[in-house]
């Protein structure tokens, strides 16, 4: 009989970093899988990730829908509460055998919970990676309640050891985002323009890409690091495409000054709300630099050689390779990095995986054993 | 102006271990407190909490009744969210500087998600405690979401270090529950007559004390315990107090085991749904012995030297004096054990804390820097 | 293509009235049929509905537990916006061309909303009933959210009409719990004994129904309703069968009584959590009157020809034939009544049907338009 | 002892319409009054609401975050469930003499369940109105739940009265709006330039309201009708002031097309969010003409003698002066009946209401005999 496994996904990242592994499954005769959309991936406004997946040749299985607007701490938390109540309905139907899960969004926590209290194996990805933000306090908890651990770097698999898991159940898979990078030919994806809103980038020209997220527990310096990005987008010359955040606490104000600030200063930006994974990547290879607070700053862009500024602390204690200068919430300091990025020569490195995690992923959930019943490893 | 902390109590259990530490934070200028009651302990079938608490001459902030009734995991886990999407608005309203949460019920971590999320310094009594159940994991979920451990071990101190916690936030203050026991003059503590339902105690014979919990990932076991704990009571010539156990996925089979016995064989057995914490320790203080799988009886009755016969995996791992035998669920093996034990000569010990817990937590918080910013330690 | 039917069944009584007309409706090859179980309809301690269903060579297409404990006006209030949380997911994925209700419990205006807001043609069975209960809102609200109202009284029809609904939507079809009688061989019913708790009926000798729910809106007299009752038992020579009530709020304070009661005066009482619907039609058909406050005793009572006594306001504005005599709260007058009763010469009526019910609510179904859109009928 | 009344503002316009009524009774020492702001008034994009009322000198007891994103039935029937879950709370904390509530939005349901379950008296402001639209259904079911009904025109009470509503319980005060124009000296409203986003009015040409919400029911129709609203825009020569919708199932197709619209085609139409009351009131009185589906076309604007075009359906029922004319959702069609409009001869006239509806409704208030028990009204 398949084992069936129900993947949970959350937005839009979460999605573009383990397709292909979700096509590989679905080919495999091994498995079953359900396709679980939650949160802000069932928002039109950030993407219709319901009709990527189909044109991917998948299918959603639910589309939950818990999504509390209010954009605070409080609606974050209440959405969280929302998911944990309906999920507990949808892996009740669904039931699978194993529920696969990514990264540290706080709505993986509910999806976290609803399976280990009902009982289900729990598969983490993504689990022991330091960032130095709060979002951390969540993946570390998430680990807590996973059975599997398939961590993306080799520190990473010491930190969830340490944190009590037993080694035999902690495998480094390297990342599936760099598999999807290893075999994407970029010659062929095409960028459909006019892509976005705003500017029509020529890509004969230099253009950098912004992507930036609103700090969690940071409400106030939330607005603070959206002004000072505007600031560099001001003075930067070349032209800018500008990606929307998440749907996170503070995401309104954001949403609210790049808007306002885009309806005055719209000659040389493009924002985009969501490109396709494979159109996203091309954009990131070609680019003089990307600048923000984003992951993909730092994982892709390691593999891919890509320069990057990483602003703040949301990912300051992100494992990198030397594409990345980190600078301040300061616009001064942040274009100051990314002349120097410029000049810096870089190379390609592979932290976060060679480009074979999908099968790597694959031959352990074939090989697993179902055993929830999980003992602290002392050490 | 004062520090506002908010307790979160999840059941009866919960408030007995940290009644004397609220008063004292009541009488504290220091302090304002809000006592938030949840869950199990809104409900009168597992004792009027909210009147206990009044006569202890403390109040309620908050009744929230997020019980959904089906007692299976689907209803525990929805509970859970329901508790989460509850404690959004309850924390929004009293708008506390520290939440205190203790133990490792699966309802406490929803208030931890809700704190956390909230950027609510957090503050968790009990973490790091090794028991060798599925409730570990929430624990240990819970500690990887709170700012300030108070242990109640040297052994907890480590694996919350472990785990990657800052050393300077962990504290052994050992367990406030057994500055209760040393605080109670029993000789003023009555127990009056008739309590529970059924046979009435000769306080004059020698007695049992049985409270033995469902497991909670082990939904078929429970059966199975309930039968083979039945069968012992059966056997056993002496009288029996049996305690209520908790309102837990699986705690509907135990109450149709335990009725339908009762009601066929209560010769013997005295059946109790709740007792006062003092009037509880002094019926523990007196017992022959203390047969189940609850942690009271490897703590508190540790430093009691009240006997215990400890019954299957739940609390296998968890630290104990030389008054505990383990036995497996197996009544006839229960029964030699009970017999071992009753020739074994035993010795007090202080595992779990010398009386002065309350003092040390007090100056802890008094003096604690509210923080939420946290980075894993590693090692 | 199948016109696909939604059954929403909120507890056993619901169940009961319908079972006929669902078997009926699932043989039908113009329809397929999904069963909705909610509220106390999954709960044990109401009776393994359930279990009743796949008896009856049905099945359960979605089972909803959204009961939150506590059985007061809160929590009752609580349970209804949880269920229409959840219904609205259920909804959504049945996706079905018509809802149907009965009667007008409070867990029936959720499903109400959820089919009316979500555009699903709303059929709702025993509309426009009075009772001088406030249940009576609820029923009425649902008629103003429903489209086509099957009702059961001649008098049901104009007021349903009354309410600003177009005739052409109205229609008396009787209530199919006559079907169910008129088609039940009493003869083949078996009783198996022992049901119940506490002493075993003879069935030689004459006995009582008891049957009483808690007062809603009048929390305070639900406790003394019971006590009159229990007033009433311990004085009546004959033996007594004695349901359970509803899970509403009171009902708490029901059981308790109850519970206590029974353990003291069990001598001549059974009591029955709950009877299959032909075990309760014949149990009822024998007795020598029942007693209480349900719609049974005036509703099928009344075709049967079985003599009631309908005890304080819950039903006082329902229709009913010359089996019934109204009693107030107060058990010297409530015996008083029964020993007139018992004189009385009665006959048997077709107010609520004549057993033609099931037929022609197929007919109407097949014929309906599935048209939304409704206006107020100004008279 | 003061009366607690808990009023809920479910959105702006609900706030707008009785904002002098809640000045009044704050003023009032007979009353103690509650504010709770639910759904999308707690939302920044329909208008800080919250700032607002404390401008007015008011205060919010409760904001309580329910709605959940994704505009379409199921979210909005979601949402619906969600605040009747956190109106159980509210009302339970409040504790309320009686709950007070305005028109027929989805969420006031909810309110109206909450209110009627936990036996709070409950009065309805604006019951009996016919419009044709299916909100219409929320509003009588709300009418079947009230305990007091305040309406606004002597159809409606007829209406109420019909639908078994004592009549000694149902009053014709007017609508406090109307108090509000009559009340407010328009010369010494000023409106502060620039407003709204696109184009900057040039109040001393003409200009026209446009006011348009989506369709509940009819989720395709509601893109033809922002269409057809689009095409008006575009061919009408005057100035255009356009007020963002309601945030209901439907809308987002609304703000997408409204918004893509926006930056092609801002060069003579201004878009607003949202007004204070009085600054809307101004702003109509002084337009050509008010062009949409908003009840405030035909509700304020008879009474002020401003010229209105209702489209489509919502209103079509409502009753009505000489200032309106009706348009199918047609755009040749709407600029014909523009034209009509503008060369008819209009009256103002009463039928919404004299001016002196607060007066009456504070009167009815302190003399009301709180009993929720009530009987339907056979005629």
């Amino acid at each position: 009989m398949k084992k069936k496994i129900t993947f949970v996904i959350v937005n839009r990242a979460n999605y573009g970093r383990i397709k292909d592994l979700l096509i590989k499954f679905k080919k495999d005769k091994y498995f079953k899988i359900d396709i679980v959309i939650v949160s802000s991936s069932t928002l039109k406004k950030y993407g219709e990730i319901e009709n990527i997946i189909k044109q991917d040749g998948l299918s959603v299985s639910e589309k939950i829908y818990t999504h509390i607007e209010g954009e605070n701490l409080q609606t974050m938390t209440k959405s969280t509460g929302l998911l944990l109540l309906e999920l507990s309905t949808t892996f009740q139907k669904l039931n699978p055998d194993m529920v696969f899960l990514v990264g540290d969004r706080y709505e993986v926590l509910s999806a976290a919970i609803a399976a280990n209290y009902m009982n289900i194996f729990l598969i983490h990805l993504q689990g022991g990676e330091l960032t130095g933000s709060v979002d951390e306090n969540v993946r570390h908890a998430v680990t807590k309640l996973s059975h599997l651990h398939l961590v993306n770097t080799k520190r990473s698999k010491k930190i969830v050891e340490q944190m009590g898991e037993n080694p035999k159940n902690v495998f480094n898979v390297g990342c599936p985002s760099i598999d999807l990078i290893k075999n994407t030919d970029f010659k062929k994806v095409k960028i459909k323009q006019p892509f976005g809103v705003g500017f029509e980038i020529n890509f004969q020209k230099p253009y950098y890409v912004f992507l930036v997220h609103p700090v969690t527990t940071d409400y106030k310096n939330s607005e603070k690091l959206i002004s000072e990005m505007i600031e560099v987008a001001k003075k930067l010359e070349n032209q800018i495409i500008w990606l929307w955040p998440n749907v996170d606490a503070g995401a309104n104000i954001f949403s609210k000054k790049i808007r306002s600030f885009r309806e005055r200063f719209a000659s040389k930006i493009n924002f985009v709300i969501n490109f396709k994974t494979d159109e996203y990547l091309k954009i990131l290879q070609n680019c003089t630099a990307i600048v923000g607070n984003s992951s993909s700053a730092i994982r892709e862009a390691s593999y891919m050689g890509v320069k990057a500024i990483n602003i703040g602390d949301r990912q300051i204690l992100r494992e990198r390779g030397n594409n990345v200068i980190d600078a301040p919430v300061n616009h001064k300091k942040i274009i100051k990095c990314i002349e120097k990025i410029k000049r810096r020569k870089i190379s390609k490195c592979k932290i976060y995986g060679d480009g074979n995690s999908i099968k790597k992923i694959i031959k352990i959930l074939k090989n697993v054993d179902l055993d929830i019943n999980k003992k602290f490893y002392v050490r």
